[in-house]
């Protein structure tokens, strides 16, 4: 019989069977035991393998959707599995290594384990083979975070880690956020204690020109004030923090195995080494020492860690095995000893790494805006942050019960770099509000049951139930606050307890809406004390309307008519009582003052009850100039709305969006050229009301006994029917001579200068003219001539620069109709939703602006900042003004009598930690030279700060209270060029522990643990 | 200051908060030990979780890719990572099991794995918690696989678990292949030890029926012959062989996980609880007992087995602590266990689950014809394995060196359900290929070095050097054979060694091609015996050409002159030599005759040199009759070929592919009406040789002393510039009033009756008049009328029926166009190229017609059935005639002298195994009743059949050798209706051991182990 056409392939099995025998020497039938065990060898090109997995706390999914692996069909993402998977793997080798850098993730992952799983992962870590880099709540962004938050996060994930592993992170490991700040690398850097910090993301000619003169890696200086003091070794990766191609082995993706056995087909290891060497080489090529780094992981890398870890030991064992290059199992803290050891010196950075570009029209400046909202909510909750933990621990933290956990838990996770950004998808951002909502909420009833220990003198702290009870209101700015709006009956007041939680007396207005323009507000002493009502605006009433029902999910009732201005006085770290009653008779108008309002008649309208004086032209409507009585500043400042059209990417595919600012080119649209204006006068405030659209309104206060103006901006919804996505700018012109200079600050703290079309160390190519040029402001951004300074101060993270001399712009808000490509996948338009209406979002916020004389505007920015940072936190209640008064204490501090802290330091954190210590942190707020009295060594007494306690402990630290300070001696860097002429920085002595007198220099942070 | 519209979601707060803290009773902050120890409870529905991962050996990938995980891109799979994180998982708690089936893949993760890991993974097969199910080197498909190969695949794979775990599995776990034979219920089921058998696919119209009487779950008899000691229970699925709805749990799958810590968002518990609850009683609904098993895993699941095994013990631990269902980790046997003491009766099921079909217009029976070239290289090399182990037997198995492991390893997996099925993509059917070419390469150096040996009257078997080394020609049947073509030189002899396999002295007719037409042939007693040339025809040297080409890489030189034919008688289990050499004078008519060639000039052209004569119309070119002149059986048969265009699913987008035959409604075009005929006579043989298109040609041979038809056929390539892809049958018009009934046989064993348009059991609603009425043939195929059987039988798996009354029709070739939508991705378009030309896949084949009176059809079955299954065995060489009589054994038997096995019996194995162990199995090939002779005990006297040896030691096993006989007493299942009548099968009684003489019934199959 005939066989048929058959054995298809016999030329290929010829062909296999020879490429099998000739491999046949390296492997044999059966098991291989891989040598991974290579440590660092002199003299050979040495590839630190540092096995990550990329957790981004909240991105595409909710945090808790990664942590579960829920929602994968958005991204195939489970933290779980990743820390599961990674301890089983690093159990199986003993050379293995990985590094974790999120302890939220961490947190929810380690307290689901077992005593006998925690007990392994001990091992893990005591044995190096687990290394926690970071080490904070999340990794953090740095343009649109506060120098506090930072902290607070990074102090969560560091106790956690020091009280479970007794262990310091030594490693910055900020691989993905998009571009590098300078209070990251020497506060939250060289302060914390780190000594080398990671990231991959520079600017693309930036990343060109390192790649060309090996100087990715570098010695990072960011501090002016501390100086050598603050270095930290910078490495910038050459590509992403993924390995290189064809280096990843993430369970399921397609990738080429080292395949060993030659008895299977497609053996390649000769292939896959000669691919290591050549991979190795080329990175080699751009990096000083013979050492690199290989970032062996991606986002939500290691979901199955052996996927990994199996392919690394085949490496690592067979390009040992042949010898050209060496491999070996690292983490950065090894990579970084290894590069001091080399002794070679490195290349100086100074400024930061702001702005980000990845490609020349994609300038990563948008998200420094990117929804106002969410950025405005986390800065207000950080201050109420700050504030409810000072009431917290003046009465003692309760370990059951509520407390301010879940708001420095939501915090933190609001910290990272695609949450307060704002680069989110919408569900996952609803996700942080939600979590910060409930946090808020308990961290209220914390501080309203605190203030009732605390003012209750009968209580006198002690842990009863107090006789009073406290409301606050969240929703003050858009005038809803049914305490205050209720009808106060006779025989009754509304008591406002206003706390101070700054070191600092204070006298601020307070603005609640009522519903009755004849009050009495008494002060503690019973004095009545002036007051001032504004009739209620209908843009207020509108948003009032919606925004109620839209977050509380009920109608709310009328609006009430007026606002109620008065001046509240509040000592340090203390509380103040006013009562509100309805007044005898009618019309008390020397105390009682409701405001006029009058339609403009000259061409130019002066307004001011005090020194700042603005002037408007009543025929466009708009501000014409800035004059200070007292300083005699006096500035033409025109100020108008613009809003530039979002590009569609229709050229280039690269649109305006969450990350990127992309105008379309051209210049940007005024939104009126003439607007409707109106006046209203009172003896504390006078207002300008003004309507640019039917989309932007803006008050502008000037208040009797402030030096600025404050602008409120109500902006929204922004149109988009005519599909041009529009992000929105106040543009202040200012007739001043500033040769390209401003100065915008480095995470609400330092102040850097910033030059129009320009980077320090690097030729820039000009490829965008606006958006190249923004910077992040979180506290504010001035300029100056020879002459005057003109500052303006923000509520919230902005982006914003200046353009033109003599202008500065913020941008405040964006409505993008479509998605920048850099994964989130969701056009920037959000939209409120309330009885089945939806509308695009509308914000509302504030910034202030100041004149002040050259030199002087320091004092302003430093002392207004922390006012904005740490408004008056107040609580409503109602009662007999007597019968209070008798059974409580109506105003007090908690400080010494009249002790204050000096005016150029601030209580950065007062709080009981959950181990019954208190941790203390004192902030300096000036830069050396930045103020010729107050850049100079201040004291802070303990004894008086704590007058009402007794301290048995103390004991400082490091910034996040992982180590003893003693840490600071540490080797430094040789750096190329170095002039060793840097004057030394002025830092405090340790401290006296008998006088407990804190010293503190310029922009000096100082932490302490006590016990009392 | 104002704060902002802030708190987004403050109402999803609060509605969060609440819904946390009513489900804060289950969980508790931290670990939770989940209680995953529940066994069976009583009086509940018991949810046995089966956990386990489908691992197909190839099919969108090579083997190797899916178990060292490369060519990711095609489908995300590694069986590595399944079976590495398995053992890990199953460690983390002790209750866990998992099930695994395909040997092939755990043979390469055993043999790469430390002593170590081999000795917990034994300890885990030890407790029960990893149970192989199957045990096969593959899961074999059910329809175009041969009994022999089922045996040997699974025997390979059943050795390994004895061998490394002593271990014996107990379930058939077949749930992918695509229909359910009857062979695979009692051969490769009961007789192999199994007491259970589970699958997935049915006929959706079967299944339908099935679920609403809860008969899914039947106890299947499927061998008339054995009757009830053939039982075994067989579990069809409700769904298919994946979890219900929202049960699967693949890493980075998107899944709803069990979420149960409070502290997260999105806790879950009491919604999956009521999921699984739900799911469960829908199941149990379709489910007779309160066992329902539920298959947790799909297609190369379990990547990390983790992800699986969490969720399914949080859902065992909250599922029962719910109380309404209980849920427990369970196999298939622990399942039977529980089915079996629940003594229930079960429905009665008799035949097959033939064909199979998942919709209306889906018939799965294009696949038992798909890729016929694979299919035969497939069929004849499992002869040519049969035949090479009995030879390294014979001459004593070599553990270095050239043996047929590789082989049988090949073989193995091609016979899994996406190999052999010809469903496997294009590149991994070329990996099957590569590897059956590499198998059969070094099977062939072995079975020349044993010939050799064997030969060698000095060696006398013993281990030295041979004098003599021999080719064979694996591209024989396109006339492509070095060793004959070659010119022989004066005083030389072409020697043709050929070995008849068969336990029967045989006498077939060789076919060689050669360049002379003057050349004596000899036998080894020097006897000149008669031969025949027949030129070589146009069509086998444009074959030639192409494909040795394509296939080797070589350009063969020019085609030889003639075919020469001689009959060659060989002894039993032994080898025969000729002598071919050239003719001293031209032209002995007797002995050395060229064949003529007639031009057809009657109306009736009649040929047939024997007994047999074949009638063939010289106006059309066809076959009309067939008639025999011994029998006296006369029959009109009409024979041609036609083509069914394939659907292309234009209205329901379910087209004709590698799985289904779709044929698109319009009858089938016939390929020619008008056939050109060119007809050959000799003494041996007459050839009718038809050209039906240029894609389609025939030789029809009939031999002097064969009693049936040899078919060869042409086919290729099919013509696709239509547009049409076209599924080519052979059809055979017989004049018999076969009343809708036809037979088939079941994996080339039993032959099962079929009736047209009918299924026993249930009502079949016909949809597909060709396609449902197909079924898969691996031995032949025939009808009958009141005189006379009309019998096909065929050399490969062929799809096949009987449309019409009296008609046969085999399906031998398809070309399609279109992707059938069962995941395979590719078109059915096979190609074959050389030189950069590419052509459609041309195939060429044997099938064999013969017509017998009624009831002695079978005779010609069985016996022919197993002459093409396995035939000589040529080996060439070349040498001098005298020189080499003296030294070589030119004829002999292993075998006493004299002694053959009865015709009733064959000799399926005889292997030396690795062990050292002599494998032997005996074969009864008729079935009760089937002939009046034959379906009798017979007597095989083993002393005789191994004369030359002494049998140490024998041991009865069962059919895979992993356990001895005596497993066959066990208790039988109770059957619904049941009647004790049935007659007790005829089995050989135990061996005696002084005698050894092995009887063996009808059916029979018995084993044995030996040493000698």
């Amino acid at each position: 019989m005939g066989t048929l056409v058959q054995s298809v392939a016999v030329l290929l099995c010829t062909v296999s069977v020879s490429v099998i025998c000739s491999y046949g020497v390296i492997g044999v039938n059966g098991y291989i035991k891989y040598n991974t065990g290579s440590g660092i060898v002199k003299g050979k090109l040495n590839v630190h393998l540092v096995p990550h997995s990329h957790g981004d706390l909240g991105w595409l999914k909710t945090i808790d959707q990664y942590y579960v692996g829920s929602n994968n069909s958005i991204q195939g993402a489970c933290v779980e599995n990743v820390l599961d998977s990674v301890v089983m793997s690093l159990h199986r080798d003993r050379n293995r290594k990985f590094i974790f850098a999120e302890m939220a993730f961490f947190n929810r992952w380690w307290e689901e384990h077992s005593p006998e799983i925690q007990d392994e992962v001990k091992k893990l870590v005591d044995a190096g083979q687990l290394e926690f880099v970071n080490g904070g709540w999340c990794m953090h962004d740095e343009a649109t975070t506060h120098y506090i938050d930072m902290i607070d996060q990074t102090t969560l994930g560091h106790r956690l880690i020091k009280s479970q592993f007794n262990k310091t992170p030594r490693a910055g490991w900020q691989i993905d956020p998009f571009g590098h700040s300078a209070v990251q690398a020497y506060l939250l850097g060289a302060e914390l204690g780190f000594d080398s910090i990671h990231f991959a993301r520079i600017d693309y000619q930036d990343r060109a020109k390192r790649k060309a003169d090996k100087s990715l890696e570098v010695i990072w200086q960011a501090s002016r004030t501390f100086g050598s003091s603050s270095q930290i070794f910078a490495n910038a990766f050459p590509v992403h923090y993924s390995p290189p191609n064809r280096f990843h082995f993430e369970v399921d993706d397609d990738f080429i195995p080292v395949q060993d056995n030659p008895l299977l087909f497609d053996f390649n290891v000769n292939t896959r080494v000669h691919d290591f060497i050549n991979a190795a080489t080329i990175q080699a090529n751009v990096t000083r020492t013979n050492h690199i780094m290989w970032t062996m992981g991606d986002d939500f890398q290691y979901q199955y860690a052996e996927s990994w870890f199996k392919q690394m030991d085949k490496l690592i064992h067979y390009v040992n095995k042949d010898g050209q290059v060496n491999a070996l199992y690292s983490t950065p803290s090894i990579y970084t000893d290894a590069k001091r050891a080399a002794s070679k010196s490195w290349p100086l950075k100074t400024d930061d790494y702001f702005p980000y570009a990845d490609s020349a029209n994609a300038y990563w400046t948008g998200y420094f805006t990117s929804r106002p909202a969410l950025k405005r909510y986390i800065r207000f909750l950080s201050g109420y942050y700050q504030a409810t933990r000072q009431l917290e621990f003046l009465i003692g933290r309760r370990s059951a019960g509520p407390n301010t956990y879940k708001l420095g838990d939501a915090l933190g996770i609001a910290q990272h770099h695609d949450a307060v950004t704002g680069t989110a998808k919408q569900h996952t951002t609803n996700d942080y509000a939600k979590r910060l909502s409930i946090g808020a909420s308990e961290a209220e009833v914390t501080a309203n049951s605190a203030l009732s220990r605390l003012i209750d003198s009968k209580l006198n702290g002690r842990c009863a139930k107090p006789t009073m009870t406290f409301s606050q209101c969240q929703l003050l700015n858009i005038s809803f606050c049914p305490s205050t709006e209720d009808n106060i009956p006779q025989g009754k007041s509304l008591l406002v307890v206003a706390y101070n939680p700054l070191g600092w007396e204070r006298t601020d207005i307070v603005r609640i809406p009522v519903n009755d323009h004849n009050l009495v507000v008494k002060d503690s002493a019973g004095k009545i004390i002036e007051s001032q009502y504004v009739e209620l605006d209908n843009v207020t009433r509108n948003l009032r309307s919606f925004y109620v029902k839209a977050y509380i999910g009920i109608s709310p009732k009328k609006a009430p008519q007026f606002w109620l201005f008065f001046q509240a006085s509040v000592p340090p770290l203390g509380w103040n009582t006013f009562f509100i009653s309805k007044a005898s008779r009618r019309g008390n108008s020397r105390t009682m003052y409701v405001s006029t309002m009058d339609s403009p008649k000259e061409e130019t309208i002066e307004i001011g009850p005090g020194n700042l004086k603005l002037s408007f032209s009543s025929a466009s409507g708009q501000l014409k100039r800035m004059f200070n009585s007292k300083s005699g500043i006096d500035i033409p400042v025109q100020q108008s709305y613009l809003w530039y059209a979002s590009s569609r990417g229709d050229a280039d595919f690269q649109s305006s969006g969450a990350y990127i600012f992309r105008p379309n080119g051209s210049p940007p649209q005024v939104v009126s050229r003439s607007v409707p204006l109106k006046v209203i006068r009172g003896p504390l405030v006078h207002e300008v009301h003004q309507q640019f659209s039917s989309w932007v309104y803006q008050i502008i206060r000037v208040y009797r006994d402030k030096g600025h103006a404050e602008v409120e901006f109500t902006i929204g919804p922004i149109p988009t029917d005519d599909s041009i996505g529009k992000e929105v700018i106040t543009r202040m012109r200012a007739n001043m001579v500033t040769n390209t200079v401003f100065y915008t600050d480095s995470n609400a703290r330092d102040f850097l200068k910033r030059v129009r079309d320009y980077r320090p160390g690097w030729p820039l190519e000009v490829t965008q003219r606006v958006a190249g040029n923004y910077y992040p402001i979180n506290l504010g951004i001035f300029i100056e001539d020879k002459k005057s300074e003109f500052s303006i101060l923000v509520d919230r993270a902005t982006g914003g620069g200046s353009i033109n001399d003599g202008e500065i712009e913020l941008m405040l808000h964006r409505r993008i109709l479509n998605d920048d490509s850099r994964g989130v996948g969701e056009a920037l338009d959000e939209s409120v939703c309330a009885d089945n209406t939806c509308e695009g979002l509308t914000i509302r916020g504030n910034y202030y602006m100041s004149i002040n004389k050259l030199g002087t505007g320091s004092r302003w920015r430093r002392t207004t900042g922390q006012e904005i940072y740490s408004p008056l936190v107040l609580a409503f209640s109602h009662g007999n003004t007597e019968k209070w008064k008798s059974s409580h204490l109506s105003k007090a501090t908690s400080m010494a009598a009249n002790y204050s802290l000096p005016i150029n330091v601030v209580l950065i954190t007062l709080q009981e930690l959950d181990d019954g210590h208190v941790l203390l942190r004192l902030g300096h707020i000036y830069e050396a030279g930045e103020d010729t009295d107050h850049s100079s060594l201040a004291k802070v007494e303990l004894k008086k700060l704590f007058a009402k306690k007794r301290i048995k402990m103390l004991k400082e630290t490091s910034l996040s209270t992982n180590q003893d300070k003693s840490w600071k001696k540490r080797t430094t860097w040789k750096v190329e060029g170095e002039t060793s002429s840097e004057p030394n920085p002025i830092r405090g002595d340790p401290i006296d522990m008998s006088s407990l007198i804190v010293e503190l220099g310029p922009m000096e942070i100082r932490t302490f643990l006590l016990k009392f």
